[in-house]
């Protein structure tokens, strides 16, 4: 499994993944997940990977091959962040074809998630589904996810919005992604972390954090002591307080 | 789609609910989950059902039927709560099988989380998968869940250990319920919550908190700023304190 998110604030982009990858609990790796294309700081371009480690993989390797070639059918000359969103989405569906009769219990799909920045355009995420179609992040909505989201998704819910600092919403991707490695062992460390910052051209310095890493463990103290804390300020429900009313319930 | 959760604490045990039932986002209805069975003080049982309703209610009536009937094969004559978590599951399999052959995309399937005190043994919880088989709720884990699970699960991993007091875990599944609910609509109210004060032998007034009620609305503010300040109080990603510094990639 896999978990990785981004995030779309006014002041730019955030791009956390973790890097296990798995075919059964007995054949676990360490994959990145986090794959950037720049070009002379007037674009740079992130790709975030989900689902079969093959066709990723594979896509991967025909974006940096048709880039190495040039021509106008690659991310580097591309004038729009959605052609390059639509031109994975073809390469994957591409990939998936050549090994969909294999069996029917194995899938190929594969996710993407892609932003970044090119040219003067505003900055832009998109989620490229295993079909090939994509959505973007929007106004209401300034975050994607792929992979196992579930766990991670209620922090987002309660924390993100538009005019968020990036230091902000990077730590908020951090605890989403700890959340989910604490719940679902098939996300694991190291988790990368990459921000972007609007109009600049290129991306920030990209952080790997391991299991032990110092910021991580800190961070993860912070967040358990001030959710305590917040915990400890919640109202008690009005029943409960004791002593505790007992009452007769239906007796059969 | 449901959310129950039941956690065990030294001073007893919670139980909470939602109240959605679904079949496709156009078929949506109102059902309570939660189901109590007590006697004379002596015990008290607490079932909460996720899955098909057809299967869950007709487990429900023959309960109840076997219940008005007495002799051994009843709730309140039983001398285990495991008795009852067995005698859950092979109703619930016997139920299931019923409709089994209707076809393939079909599930009859429902899971059980079986509570409370029998006598003087200890207070117990269990969860019965739709197979009919049967695990307890533990010191290492001391929570079950059934149905939408996932989007509640960290603040429990977080948070919860036997030595919360009955006050502070209730709160805790109220705040792992209202999680659910904001990222699943197919998790909805009213919310019911009961409580069990260890060998008390009855259950503690039960809440039924409706969307406006004014302790859920508090609640749900109080996390919120809470949740806010614990943000407040994380420490930054060592690269991402200001100025952004900023480094080559791999460009291609």
């Amino acid at each position: 499994m896999t978990y990785c998110l981004a995030i779309k604030v006014d002041q730019g982009l955030v791009f956390a993944s973790d890097s296990r990858t798995n075919a059964g609990v007995d054949q676990v790796s360490t994959y990145s997940k986090m794959h950037t294309f720049e070009g002379r700081g007037k674009r740079a371009v992130c790709i975030l990977t989900a689902g079969n480690l093959a066709t990723s993989q594979a896509v991967l390797r025909q974006l940096r091959r048709d880039n190495d070639k040039g021509g106008t059918r690659c991310i580097t000359s591309m004038a729009e962040l959605s052609q390059v969103a639509d031109y994975i989405g073809e390469l994957s569906r591409a990939e998936q074809r050549k090994h969909e009769s294999a069996n029917d219990d194995f899938s190929a799909d594969a996710s993407f998630i892609v932003g970044g920045q090119i040219g003067k355009r505003p900055p832009q995420l998109f989620l490229v589904y295993p079909q090939g179609n994509y959505i973007s992040a929007t106004i209401q909505t300034p975050y994607l996810q792929i992979g196992e989201l579930k766990y991670g998704k209620p922090i987002l819910d309660r924390i993100v919005s538009e005019d968020l600092s990036l230091e902000v919403a990077a730590r908020c991707a951090l605890v989403s992604m700890d959340s989910t490695m604490r719940s679902n062992i098939s996300v694991g460390p190291p988790i990368e972390l990459l921000t972007y910052t609007a109009d600049s051209g290129r991306f920030n310095e990209r952080l790997t954090l391991s299991e032990d890493n110092a910021y991580l463990l800190e961070l993860r103290r912070a967040w358990q002591e001030g959710l305590k804390a917040a915990f400890a300020g919640l109202p008690s429900p009005p029943a409960l307080r004791p002593p505790f009313k007992l009452v007769d319930t239906k007796t059969d």
